[in-house]
C-alpha cells in the first residue's frame, strides 16, 4: 500500500512567509516542523518510507527533499507544471504501477493539520480496507460549523461497515457553498467537509480516468510508456503542456458510481489562512500566540498572533491582530481578514513588486 | 537677543525610534528633517546663528552637533545631568551674560512642531518686546480642546499690548488637570496651554532664581566663576550633583510677580506621542499616513500610521493602528494608546532588555 502526498499549491494566503519558492507545506507555521514534515511523520507508522511518494513542482523539489531526508529521491515525483489534482493523481498511479503493480494508493494533501493523529491513522487504515472493494473512497470530515471555505460531500445509502466504521455511498459532491446552503448542509447531518483525501487501487482510478477524462488518460498512457526511459522528462513535459486542468473531484468523483465516503473526526484543519494558524497555536491567558521564538511584550493587547523571529515586538492596546515579519516584508492583518492576504499578493503582482512574491 | 533651545528629554514615548542615544528631538518623525533641525531652521530668520544656544546632555551632544553643522560647537552647552528646566535655564543665562552681558533670552523647547512658522516668529518677536519691560513672559497657546496632557496658564489683568497683541498678567499656573477641570478651563476662555516658551532678560531670570530658588542660585554663582576656566567642566559636574531638580514653572513662574502671558495660535503641537505624529502627518484618502519612505500596501485598512523604511508593509483589514519598525524592534500600537508606549519602555527596563532602550 502506497501513500501519495500532493505537494503542489502556492499558498499565497501565507504571504509574507509563503513565497513562490516556499509554499505553505514547506513552512513551519503550525509547529516546530514544517507542514510536509508533520504530514510525513504522521503517516510513517502505517506506510513504509519507501512507499511514500510525493508529487511536487520543479521549484520546490530541492527544498522538499532537503526537508525530508528519509524519503528516497526517486520517490519525489516532479510535475513540469501544475494541472490540478486529476493529472497529479494519474501520474502518481502510473509510478506506483510501474514500481509495484496494482496497489492501493492513499492520496493525501501535503498541507493539513491533524489534531488527533492516532484516530487519523485508524481512519486511513479503514479507508484502505474499503478501497480493497475496488471502490473510490474519500474521507468526509464531520463539520462543526457551516464553513463556506470548503467543498462538501453528501452521503447516500449505507455502504455497511469497514473496520467497525460506517461507510456511505456518495450522493453528491458540492463546491464551496454560500452561507445559507452551508448552514442547511450542516443541519441535515448528511454532509461532510471534503478532506481531499482519496483511497483506491491504481487500476480503479486509472479506469475511471479513462472513462470520464479520456484526454487525460491518453496523455497518461504516453507518459506510462516513457517512464524510466531517457526521454521520460521530455515526454512528461510535452504531455503536461496539453493536459486538461481538472480536479479529481469534478473530473471523476462526481461522475463515477462506486464512490464512498468514510465519515471521520480527527481534528482536521486545512490551515487555509493565518486565522487558522492562530486557532491552532498555543495561546497565553490573554489569547496571544507567539510563534517562531519571537520576543514579544504585550500591553493591553489580546488575541494576537505574532511571528517575528528576529525582532522584539511590542503590542499596545491592540486586539485580534496577526503580525508576521520576514526579512523583507511585514504583514499586519486583522483577524478574520486573512483570506484577503491573497489580494495583497495579487497587488504585488500587478504593481510589479515581484521580488516580494 | 539670544535663543536658548532646551534639548534634554528622553522621549520614551517614541520607542522604538527614540532610544537612550536618540531622544525625540534628534528624530525625523514629523518630516524630512529632525525636530531639532526644524526648530533651529524655524527661528533662524529672527536669531543670528551665533546667538542660538542649545543645552543638552553628554550622550546627545555629538549627534546634535552633527545634525546642526551651522551652530558653533561652543554654543552647545552640556549639562552633566538633567536637573529639570530651572537649572538648565540658569546655566544658559550665565553663558549669555558671560558672552554678551545682560541680554534678552528666548527659551524654547527643542521638540515642538509649529504649523504656522510665520505667525510663530511674529509672536516671538512680540514676546521679546514684552521682555524688555523686565518682565517674565511666556506664551500661552489658545486651547482648541480640553487636553489633560498639558499644563495651563490662567490670565489675569490686561498688560496692555505689545506689537499690537494683547498681553496679560498671569494669575496662576496649573499642572496637568483632570478632564472636568480641563473642560472648565477651556470654557472659561481665560486659560491657555503652557507652551514651555519663556522670554526675559538674563538679569531678570537670575534675580528671580536668587529670590525663589536660592540653593540653585548659589550653585549657579559657583559655576559663573568657573566659566571659561580649566576646571569649568569639573565645577559644573560637582555643582550639578547637588542642585535641586525643579521646573522653572513651579520654581519661579508660579511665585514671581512680574509674569505675563502672550496668548498665541500658531499651530502648536508638542509632538507628545505617536498619536500626535499621526495627526501631523500627511494622509491619503483612507487616512493612512506613511513615513520614512515606507513601501506600503493597504487592503481595507484606514487611519494607520506606518513607519518601516526597510520593508514592504501590507496592512489588511486594520483600523487605527500605529506601526513603527526599527532594526531591532517593532511596535504595533492602537491609536489612542500611544501614551502607553512608555509602559513598554518601563517593561524593557525591568525585564533586563536594556539593549532595546
Amino acid at each position: 500500500m502506497y501513500a501519495v502526498i500532493m505537494a503542489g499549491g502556492r499558498g499565497t494566503r501565507f504571504w509574507p512567509r509563503s513565497r513562490e519558492k516556499k509554499p505553505k507545506h514547506l513552512l513551519d507555521i503550525t509547529g516546530e516542523k514544517t507542514i510536509i514534515q508533520e504530514t510525513v511523520d504522521r503517516i510513517r507508522p502505517i506506510f513504509e518510507t519507501k512507499n511514500i511518494l510525493i508529487v511536487t513542482g520543479k521549484k520546490h523539489a530541492r527544498e522538499l527533499s532537503k526537508q525530508l531526508p528519509k524519503i528516497p529521491l526517486k520517490n519525489i515525483i516532479i510535475e513540469p507544471e501544475g494541472k490540478n489534482t486529476a493529472a497529479c493523481i494519474g501520474l502518481a498511479a502510473l509510478h506506483i504501477q510501474k514500481k509495484a503493480g496494482n496497489k492501493i494508493m492513499a492520496v493525501l494533501p501535503a498541507d493539513h493539520a491533524i489534531g488527533n493523529p492516532d484516530e487519523y491513522r485508524k481512519v486511513i487504515s479503514a479507508a484502505v480496507q474499503a478501497a480493497k472493494r475496488d471502490a473510490l473512497v474519500t474521507i468526509g470530515i464531520k463539520p462543526d460549523s457551516p464553513q463556506t471555505g470548503f467543498g462538501y460531500i453528501e452521503q447516500g445509502d449505507s455502504g455497511g461497515k469497514v473496520a467497525g466504521r460506517d461507510i456511505f455511498r456518495v450522493r453528491s459532491i458540492r463546491e464551496k457553498p454560500d452561507e445559507n446552503m452551508a448552514r442547511s448542509f450542516v443541519q441535515s447531518g448528511r454532509f461532510y467537509w471534503n478532506s481531499g483525501m482519496f483511497f483506491w487501487k491504481t487500476s480503479a482510478i486509472l479506469n475511471q480516468i479513462e472513462k470520464f477524462l479520456p484526454d487525460l488518460h491518453v496523455g497518461l498512457m504516453k507518459i506510462k510508456n516513457a517512464l524510466g526511459k531517457s526521454h521520460e522528462a521530455k515526454t512528461v513535459a510535452d504531455v503536461y503542456k496539453k493536459l486538461p486542468s481538472v480536479s479529481i473531484d469534478y473530473g471523476v468523483m462526481e461522475k463515477a458510481d462506486n464512490v464512498f465516503v468514510l465519515p471521520a473526526d480527527f481534528g482536521w484543519n486545512d490551515v487555509g489562512s493565518w486565522d487558522a494558524v492562530y486557532e491552532l497555536a498555543n495561546k497565553d491567558d490573554q489569547g496571544n500566540a507567539i510563534t517562531g521564538g519571537t520576543d514579544a511584550i504585550f500591553e493591553g493587547s489580546i488575541n494576537c498572533l505574532i511571528h517575528s523571529p528576529k525582532k522584539l515586538v511590542a503590542v499596545v492596546g491592540a486586539t485580534d491582530l496577526i503580525v508576521v515579519e520576514t526579512n523583507d516584508s511585514l504583514l499586519i492583518c486583522k483577524k478574520g481578514f486573512s483570506q484577503d492576504v491573497k489580494i495583497i499578493v495579487e497587488k504585488l503582482e500587478t504593481k510589479k513588486k515581484k521580488k516580494y512574491l
